[in-house]
């Protein structure tokens, strides 16, 4: 036992305290708060942050990380305390270029943001988010300059925020890799494009029979409701205070029934993940998952891999038609297969088919690159995105809330985590190639137990929280690390079949 | 300006954040949050609460504020500064003689006190909640003595807390006095206990359209939804983090239609008061209701002076008939106005009447005076609790659920609490009384115009705060202190025309 880290316990908790009361903040503000709350509130946010901020950024700490950080003190560490100190020197040393007044205003302009952003979204008024958006790149800019390696890129130090290890010049490559594998493909498929029909999708649904049957989508891959809520907000999302309280959120279209389904499945996969965190580590900083790409893989493995397979739908097609006899008793299981697997280029990346989805996620990812590299202003944002869009998907938004402000993400300060989206379905990729190699993953679905694949990934990847990286789980677990031919494999084989290609 | 003053900033901001966060969790734990998620939450509560507690207790802020009770300080504050200082004085007082390892593990205690409450009462186990209640009791116990002043009462200790300057002579003295004056009115209508039906309040009320009228009603109170929201809990309660942020919860019942309603009045109060302190208060130690009694007496208004009128139904009756056309449209506004003020003995204090509530009151008081004295065990406290209902009420109920399991308030660590309730409803018939000299009280209702009512309250009462106490606030808005004698008159009159005695 290391005398030291007990001196280290109170920064720990007490830092995780506060982080805690800053997610249900967040929480709350999109979830539950009243309209004008936020004037205040963000106040309280504020003073909450920098006290977050000043917990861990003090002498005492950095003096407790040093010593912690000896060959002879490490020994004495347990793996998951080992975990804890690495993961700490990362963060302190990101947080202590930081200014601890430039980051608690930092805090309350994203709090201050997101309702800018929702309301602008609702309201079709990208002007009305611009100053705000640049405020919010201004800082994001000026933290990420602050950690800054020589003859590093500024862009390169967020991708590497949210993935570690990665940088434009590999996320480039595996674009490219991509583009050239899916291009013909998307081609082939554009050139039948009513050899699917997605009609059923888009009668009228009554929402809340959909809340009912997305709860039963929850319960049925694992999601565990005395661990867990489910809310509306405007864009789904995942939070969790611990691995006893996970919350994810929905939105509910009437016309659009596969929109909340695939949502409340991939919501789900986040949550299995934070739900699998062990209890010795899950109010610690390494109680969370281990990057955005392996979160994105755990949601988009359900939602895709598994979700919109046909052995998936088999044993409970019919409670969808149970729940909605008048609009899909005529709809067999393999039309309805067919149509939640419709692929065509289309605007919004949360509704996107798997085929297309990582377009959307290049085109941000380009958007992003060229306002860190300072070649286009906040005002000419929209135009560039249409730009992009027609480019690429041929396709042009009709207005700024189907276009650039369809998600959330930069009014949060997110810069840089999209690719991890793509990175995630491949993540996913592979590791449903894995699955099957070591169980009857159609076999269990069919049956509708769905509980032997949470065990699994809850066994070799869920449980460690931060203590492994990507890299090391993909590797201790599949015996390779990441690779994305799995990824176009995958794609390939599932589209030729489904466009009889 | 204090030059003082503003070195004590930080302190109250600081300490204002906390208690935000601290509120939000007691919010979320009632509404919200996931079933098992309070045994890892209720760790974080407590580091917070420390927190809270270090943030006002230390030896900077000590010196400050006697630096700056003293005469020439004082000269240099606003008026709204004095009571800051005075105000933080008492809490100082107060809090420096708890331990601070006590206070943390007191909050984390009541944290976890509420779920086991709540499971303890759905499932009449008064034995399960026993343990808890105990140690809350202990706590409260020893809290109380370590600010007991010499040959003061330790309840008396308590009753000061929410009621500055009342102790049990003063509460014995107020129930003598409505003992005396209502247990013949009491008597009297009891003999006429089917001269009222409530039979039209009984009949079957979709859950959903009641929701939809309620928050009908909260508007038309003045409930400002932009500033506050109404979710469901076991027990309606208010609470809020800032005067742009006041949220009430309501519970309805599909067979009890007052229910709901005199709720979402009642805790629509509660929310007026909330909403109305002044902004440059709302975010320090003196920018909530300056008592629990006065709380109460809002509240109460508008539930019972207010809502329970013939005057208050006029314009909007209508409205509830269209709600539930089936139900009432051969009931008269006439019927229902008797039937929601049908009086009659009845088990639980927040559906009883406004004659017999005040029995409620008292006997939950004599059981807490015995508490505090260490005449009972918590043992005997179901067996007393049954024994007191048939002596006054001359009922016994069915269960613990419907008996000594009703109420929360003993799961937070509230005794002492319980006589303001008494005294609101007092206070209430005293507000009353005087808005009927200053303005055509019955008119505004009759023309469902509320908000003359609304303003007046919040200029003479809402905007002050605790800036100023419960009889200040009366001497300047009635000319008169407390007076119970037109709480008397009032049911007296309302009670003898209904009855026709």
């Amino acid at each position: 036992m290391s005398e030291l880290f007990n001196r280290l316990q109170p920064y720990l908790d007490k830092s995780y305290a506060l982080s805690a009361a800053f997610t249900l903040f967040g929480w709350d503000n999109s979830t539950g708060a009243p309209r004008d709350a936020i004037g205040n509130t963000s106040r309280a946010i504020e003073i909450l942050s920098g006290e977050m901020y000043s917990t861990l950024i003090n002498d005492e700490v950095k003096a407790l990380l040093k010593d912690l950080s000896t060959e002879a003190e490490q020994e004495k560490l347990t793996f998951q305390e080992k975990a804890i100190v690495k993961n700490l020197n990362k963060d302190f040393k990101e947080l202590q270029n930081i200014p601890p007044e430039e980051f608690s205003a930092f805090s309350a302009l994203v709090s201050r943001a997101y309702p800018v952003w929702s309301k602008a979204k609702q309201e079709n008024d990208f002007a009305s988010y611009a100053p705000v958006l640049q405020e919010i790149i201004t800082y994001a800019k000026k933290f990420a300059s602050y950690n800054q390696k020589e003859g590093q890129e500024l862009y390169d130090v967020l991708l590497n925020k949210f993935e570690e290890g990665f940088n434009m010049e590999i996320i480039d490559d595996f674009f490219a890799k991509l583009r050239t594998a899916l291009v013909p493909l998307v081609h082939k498929i554009s050139e039948k494009s009513n050899f699917i029909s997605t009609e059923c999708l888009h009668q009228s649904y009554d929402v809340e029979t959909q809340k009912k049957f997305c709860r039963f989508l929850a319960e049925h891959i694992g999601f565990d409701f005395n661990r867990g809520v489910i809310a509306e907000s405007e864009h789904p999302f995942t939070t969790e205070l611990h691995n006893h309280d996970v919350r994810i959120t929905n939105h509910y279209h009437q016309h659009q029934l596969d929109s909340a389904i695939f949502s409340v499945i991939h919501e789900g996969g986040h949550a299995l993940y934070e739900m699998g965190v062990a209890d010795d580590i899950t109010m610690t900083p390494v109680g969370g998952g281990t990057s955005m790409g392996m979160h994105e893989s755990q949601s988009r493995l359900y939602e895709n891999n598994l979700g919109r397979s046909l052995e998936f739908w088999e044993p409970i097609y019919c409670k969808l038609q149970e729940a909605f006899p008048e609009q899909l008793h005529r709809v067999t299981p393999e039309e309805f297969y067919k149509a939640i697997n419709h692929a065509s280029p289309s605007l919004i990346r949360t509704e996107a088919d798997e085929l297309t989805y990582s377009f959307h996620v290049m085109i941000r990812y380009e958007i992003e690159k060229m306002i860190f590299q300072g070649n286009v202003s906040v005002d000419e944002l929209p135009a560039l995105w249409n730009q992009k869009y027609q480019e690429y998907l041929s396709l042009t938004p009709a207005n700024d809330t189907e276009g650039i402000l369809q998600d959330m993400h930069w009014s949060g300060g997110d810069f840089g985590y999209f690719p991890s989206y793509a990175l995630g379905s491949a993540i996913a990729a592979q590791i449903y190639h894995h699955l099957e190699t070591v169980m009857p993953v159609k076999k269990h679905l069919k049956e509708g137990n769905l509980m032997p694949i949470r065990e699994y990934l809850k066994e070799h990847i869920h449980r460690f929280g931060k203590c492994k990286n990507t890299q090391e789980l993909l590797m201790e677990m599949t015996g390779e690390a990441f690779n994305p031919d799995y990824y176009i494999a995958y794609l390939t084989e599932k589209y030729s079949a489904l466009y009889e290609l």
